[in-house]
């Protein structure tokens, strides 16, 4: 760790703030420049974390050396990690596509997407009971009902489910009704969420959020493995920019990021990472290309009638000339399907 | 609301459309261009909504008129909202201060700190208890215990406390320890939670979150009014942009535009506005100046060894400066101290 | 065009309005609603721009309907253009790669590069002579001198030859010795600039700037083309965000916007896209994926010893390997290699 | 300066950047840490620039301590540099605001115009003759024409003179009609420009571009200082982000940011920065709470005749009332209208 400090710091806060690192056992380092004074800290920085040494008046800035996440790392795990996913495997050599609807509307619905689905190749169902929605006069997801249809049609399919879970008190519920979770961009950070996940040792899909610095998405992921659940997926799906010719800029950038920083596996959701029908097939083949490990995609019966992000679905036919077209990119980047 | 078709959507599909707005009691418009047709629907659009015309296959795009939100609205309610903070109004041609630790320490601290805020001024006391963390290995909170210290200091020294929810679990806990709650920035979309609090009537502090537009925030805010409680106080607490100088951009646009928009107070955090301390005096006084109706500031008895957000923390004697300094701009935006 | 008005707008206000769009020849449309009067204007809007109805004290808004670019834009313009680079093609169904080092720096440098990467299958040669740098105290090119070096190496090597300019009086020069104009970022915007290339007939390949939306790229294309020159190739090169793991953010999602919009060729540069090495190669084959047209990427004989950009330039070893890998994506996307 | 090894950096390449850190005459440090090895190099870090370390294949990446600015720091100039404005001075105690129409477009309009604003206490008069505009379809400014009629009016007025340049062959023509140079936001990183402008002595007003950091900003202003012109006036005019309420968002986080860094006078421009002529007002008010040293106010004799920006142009009795308004701010910030 590397302490910057301000130009009129004195000799004798210096000489306070390397005894205070001194005591924690790491090796101090005075370092003064012509116009600054640098102090440096070999050994576990994470320890020096505890000295908050930022809010002293003296220092202008700390400049970590390392990243503060360790679970999630590379460094310390580096072979890629595979995630069962009810038996699909997430990760490594496999390719895996994860579809369906936004929201689960009724059963009709899901049976009808889901046998379209299967057929054109998609290994996971997906489906909201619980939607965050920006506006409250907006549908809110069917809950418990929803993830009733959602078991019994994934069941019948005998496809593995993912199901988001925006609240501690549900995760209890969710678990018993999907193969694994979702955490939505808005929950990123729902810490105390992410900690109730940890306890499970079901997968959880966690999504980046919309103003999450990749390296905010790993630490998040980091509380999931520090709680004891190993079994984390990530998933770029955009982020916040000036940009409105799409709903969300999706950063295909953070795949090839992640792989280099972390071991987890990580999936693209390129119909949420864009808000445009249009644009879900190349960004898909796109996301195969850089290195993804999977991909979510929104599909939909009737997506003309769908009670939420139907602007964003995929038509039945649309979502099976994907598959047939993702095929030779897959294969490209050195993957099979799972 | 108005329509926009695609280029080369049919006559036979606009009628499908024209027909649906009609059918829920709309009158429906047929404005055929000479690139484009578009059609428009007077009435409440909010109704509008209900057919998510944007993921009809012939639809360009949806442009509404009206924000979605109403009772947040200015234009259904004119009057500004004076919300009381446990007797402090915060409104209208009031303002008020409201300071303390980012976190609940230790009752030593809580008890030092605010009896210096409260003899500069301030009127109301803020702490954490539970703290929401990027990193799991960082300070997480005093929970329960740190609720126990803060209603025992601000009933000592006679003060309104504010302290951050972070789960719906916990809404009735914080309700019987605190006068207001506080949900942060990550938590703004986090509409269970926003739906637990309407149920309360204790005020409620929603703070912007960092990818968040305006009317995100107002939307936001709607949950908890449609749900019975009408004392929100919103807060501009900083944006997610590029800018690296400061740990966010505080956006002090967002103080008029909300004045225009809506009748709800709004306050501003400099202290996370910023993350750092020299900016917070300059920064506080311009949220003055643009007609905010309060302020949030981070005072520690010894910010260099605070636990979380040191750096951005004031010391006694500088918020005591700040307040003095406050005065004529106060004055001079036709506000008298709370 | 639609024009909303203020809530308090007036009666006689909106008919002052509608009388000065029909006077303009334009059908106006009046669309009273219960909570705002909504104006409307068939026709071709761009004439109505001349109006700036913006500026009206009645007018909350005004939302076009189309964009403002025509000569750039598919609807005008249903097929492909593709753009000859000395006779080698960009567009349609041919993928081109454009390589060479950010910056000329000696006769011996491009040579052995040039070598490199012409043996490696690129068919173009890029090399900046004039180095628009954030500090002046930077390496800021070798202006003419490098200009000879470019024209002389890629004569040598018979490949175009691809340089910035970077200001209206060097127009004439940078002609004289190169294939085409490059446009940076920083210069997308710069009108003058644009306009007199619009009066070269040598192609320009003009790069999305750091804060310009998708539609501002047009625009500025459109600038270039109303001048007479229709050999427009629009660059992708990443836009400024919050994601500090970049140095920019690549915004892939603006190629199939790109196709949806405009029938000019799009390229992409994943070297100042991501600023990384390790990204680009990824990166490169994802732009092949979502229907890029090209890439450029920055190769040097030595980055370890570049003057500008080594980070982010390839080993020729690198761009060999990735030349190979790209492969089997670009017949993937049904494209071949120029 | 810092240099963070690659995880798997050998000693020997260690050892190679040591000895070019201490062939320069710079102090080598060598931290080999659990994780990491850390390089340091004490001494002026700005000649370590010239070894680009950063393209090395041992090198993750380089921090360095010092901003790479000089001149426009603070740390070499700590006393406020003061402007003259054709005899206006713009910094230290004083307050001054520049107003005038977003462009000149004619000679009635400019008289009408600046005997409103003169009357009103306006110090400077604004008025563009060459206007960069997205569209090449839209009004493009007078060119020389205007340039004489903004001289004849600020002559008629004893008014000094303010206007923007946009391309190096116009600087000798502007600098002959008008007092002070404007820079536009597209311009900011246009470094022959800036260069161009270095060589004259008159003042240049240095916009903020929508992409620029505000480290960004001050390297800028080092080139126009770094040619030998001191009469750099800094102005924050919004940047771009996700927020669309607002044109552009106005930072004024950078006043006291800049203020801290740097030397120079900045004033704010809340006409571009918010785009809204309502939000003008109490932007400018807390630009002066925030220690601005100015204001560029866009004041129209009728805005909603306006050819530019007639949104965001102030009606002349509303520019009379924000100037009454001002007073009591720009005294309770301890400074004097100029």
């Amino acid at each position: 760790m590397i302490i910057v400090l301000k130009r009129n710091a004195t000799k004798a806060q210096a000489d306070e703030l390397l005894a205070r690192i001194a005591a924690l056992g790491l090796k101090p380092l005075y370092m003064p420049g012509t116009e600054r004074t640098v102090l440096g800290a070999l050994g576990d920085e994470r320890i020096l974390e505890s000295l908050h040494l930022d809010g002293h008046p003296a220092v202008e800035r700390v400049q970590p050396i390392l990243a503060q996440y360790k679970l999630v790392s590379r460094e310390m795990h580096p072979h890629d990690t595979v995630v069962s996913l009810g038996g699909v495997p997430i990760g490594g050599p496999h390719f895996a596509v994860i579809a369906g609807p936004c929201a689960v509307e009724s059963r009709e619905q899901m049976m009808t997407t889901t046998a379209a689905i299967k057929a054109a190749g998609a290994r996971g169902l997906r489906g909201g009971a619980y939607k965050p929605r920006t506006s409250p006069y907006a549908f809110q997801g069917l809950g418990r009902e929803g993830l009733e249809i959602l078991k019994e049609v994934a069941d019948h399919y005998s496809m593995p489910s993912l199901t988001e879970v925006v609240e501690v008190a549900d995760v209890e519920l969710v678990e018993e009704y999907a193969t694994a979770f979702q955490v939505g961009a808005r929950n990123m950070q729902n810490f105390r969420l992410l900690k109730a996940l940890g306890q499970s040792r079901k997968p959880v899909v966690l999504k980046r959020g919309m103003a999450a610095r990749i390296d905010d998405l790993l630490m998040a992921a980091e509380y999931i493995l520090a709680e004891g659940n190993p079994n984390v997926i990530l998933c770029e799906r955009g982020i916040q920019t000036f940009e409105t010719a799409t709903r969300n800029t999706l950063d295909l950038n953070a795949v090839p990021v992640i792989k280099s920083r972390s071991h987890l596996p990580i999936v693209v959701d390129p119909s949420h990472g864009t808000g445009v029908r249009e644009l879900v097939a190349p960004m898909a083949k796109a996301a195969v290309a850089c290195g993804a490990d999977g991909l979510l995609i929104e599909v939909h019966c009737d997506p003309s009638m769908a009670l939420s992000d139907g602007k964003q679905s995929l038509y039945p036919e649309q979502f099976a000339t994907l598959m047939r077209e993702l095929a030779p990119f897959v294969a490209a980047a050195g993957k099979t399907f799972s």
